[in-house]
């Protein structure tokens, strides 16, 4: 780092988020402001050491132009399996680099930059926390319905970490016990297995087989064509089966979220990634259900509301935003 | 109080429980050690104040035999449904006192003395963080098992209240849903309905109903005979049934616990009250069920333990701990 100090309010943070297939990253103002933007492959880079010259190689035009390390605070990153206390990557199902990865230490290493790194959900909350809709809250879940179903939870203004760094797996927190058995953990009846764009094409097929009787827009489709954005599409041209694969999964989402106001009273849960696409379809029945198993000491007191930020942005604006907790 | 200040480590704290039949209280010093034991009826008087005035009664001598009020720090009370934020009973469907009572208001009034307040989980979780088995933990989970299931959580070494001041009621989590309705919240399959006193009755009731050929001990009681502690001895005299009835018990208990690890991730988890009586017979099977519902990450890694402080002390040493966090 430079010797000079540049005062932190004047730096820019670097925000990376690490996917299965491809990573993005932006360098970020304290407004939650993007001023550059990037990506490169994950998936092509079978070893993390080249994944990481890769990374450097794309990010450095961006921090020469700034005027150099000593303009950015640090990097901050999302990624699945992070560990905030630790700054690994631990067995990250969908990452080729299998293992420990002591992640945060490679990207200071070559980078010569402090690094904060934790798991994408969490650093969504983190993002929504600071730039989104859950600016001046100090306890809020975030729960993040995409091909899988992520949290972060914010308790008292800081991220629930739990003694390991590893809380907030809330998708996969058991809600139908032997219900239907999740593809990838071999667990039944957990959140995700219904709430992720697979639970509800995996309902989808369900409703369809279960009632033979029933014309449906979504029989135009092969079993391999029908996904979440299909339901939707026939769910807002009035398909009734297509509805009522909302309502089952916003019960199940609504029951669940009711468990979790009753563990951390959050001020708000926010809803956040593709399944939100759907709207009042799948807020409405989530709503409902969730008000309808928590006690009355919590009842029309949780804000359920949709993340006020840009998917594409979230995860970027989130990595950063941990840089600035960086001290 | 007195001009002359007291170092805050000379004083001492008194700790006051509040349950529905008799209120306990007891003046504590820094270790943990009760000096004086008091206790008065609750349930005698109908109006707020009356109480007030009892407990001044009862507990003035005890402050003028140590030196009067400045080698008092303040009073921490554990009530049903206490808000630590606003220092208010509110609603607590055991207490004669109705609405939201403004307790710790007029606990200071009447003896001039600061108050903290929450309720009787969260101070019992207190209480074993500074004196009891989760000593020098960060973050665990206490559950306590008597005639209600409550919890107190703590996370990042405080207390989660959530942004209302009444987070932490896992007991009435829904954990079978469509299961039991509860006989108080007229909620159906929640925690509470299984693994509390009035739960492990109910279990021993279906299960003999169920089974009308297993000969079984617990067929020697009158159905309003048969409590939690009959099942609990005729378990250990080796019954069939009775022994069943912890297992199932315990396998609910364990799934629930499962996901309350995946929520915030705790050091430990602290099992405390009547059934925990029960020893191995409801620790075996609730381990059992625990790891086994919740994601590898988690497993092998949470102690499950029962509390190291004696019941009749817990609370009133649990109350005690809150007023050192008074400034």
């Amino acid at each position: 780092m430079s010797q000079m100090q540049t005062p932190a309010s004047q730096q820019l943070a670097i925000g990376v988020d690490i996917g299965g297939t491809n990573s993005t990253f932006g360098l970020v103002d304290h407004r939650g402001d993007i001023m550059y933007r990037g990506a490169i492959s994950t998936s092509k880079y079978d070893n993390v050491t080249d994944y990481i010259n890769a990374l450097y190689e794309a990010v450095a035009p961006a921090i020469d132009q700034v005027g150099g390390t000593r303009m950015i605070h640090g990097m901050g990153i999302g990624a699945p399996n992070g560990n905030y206390y630790k700054g690994t990557i631990e067995y990250a199902p969908n990452l080729k680099w299998k293992g420990i990865i002591p992640f945060a230490e490679l990207i200071t290493e070559k980078f010569d930059l402090p690094c904060a790194l934790t798991n994408d959900a969490n650093a969504a909350a983190v993002g929504e926390m600071m730039y989104g809709a859950a600016k001046g809250m100090k306890d809020f879940i975030m729960i993040t319905l995409g091909t899988g179903v992520g949290s972060g939870i914010v308790s008292n203004g800081s991220l629930i970490l739990g003694h390991d760094g590893f809380a907030g797996e809330l998708g996969h927190t058991i809600i139908i016990p032997n219900g239907r058995v999740h593809w990838g953990t071999n667990m039944a009846g957990s959140l995700e297995t219904y709430c992720s764009a697979t639970g509800v094409r995996l309902t989808a097929l369900e409703l369809l087989q279960k009632n033979p009787e029933v014309k449906s827009l979504m029989r135009d489709y092969k079993e391999s064509e029908l996904d979440s954005r299909v339901v939707y599409e026939c769910a807002i041209a009035g398909d009734k089966l297509a509805n009522e694969v909302y309502n089952v999964t916003g019960e199940i989402l609504g029951k669940s979220l009711a468990n979790f106001v009753m563990f951390s009273s959050p001020e708000a849960i926010i809803l956040f990634g593709g399944l939100c696409k759907a709207g009042d379809l799948i807020l409405k029945p989530t709503r409902t259900h969730m008000e309808a198993n928590v006690l009355p000491i919590f009842q029309h007191k949780v804000k359920l509301i949709f993340s006020e930020l840009k998917e594409a942005d979230a995860a970027i604006l989130g990595a950063s935003a941990l840089v600035w907790e960086i001290k």
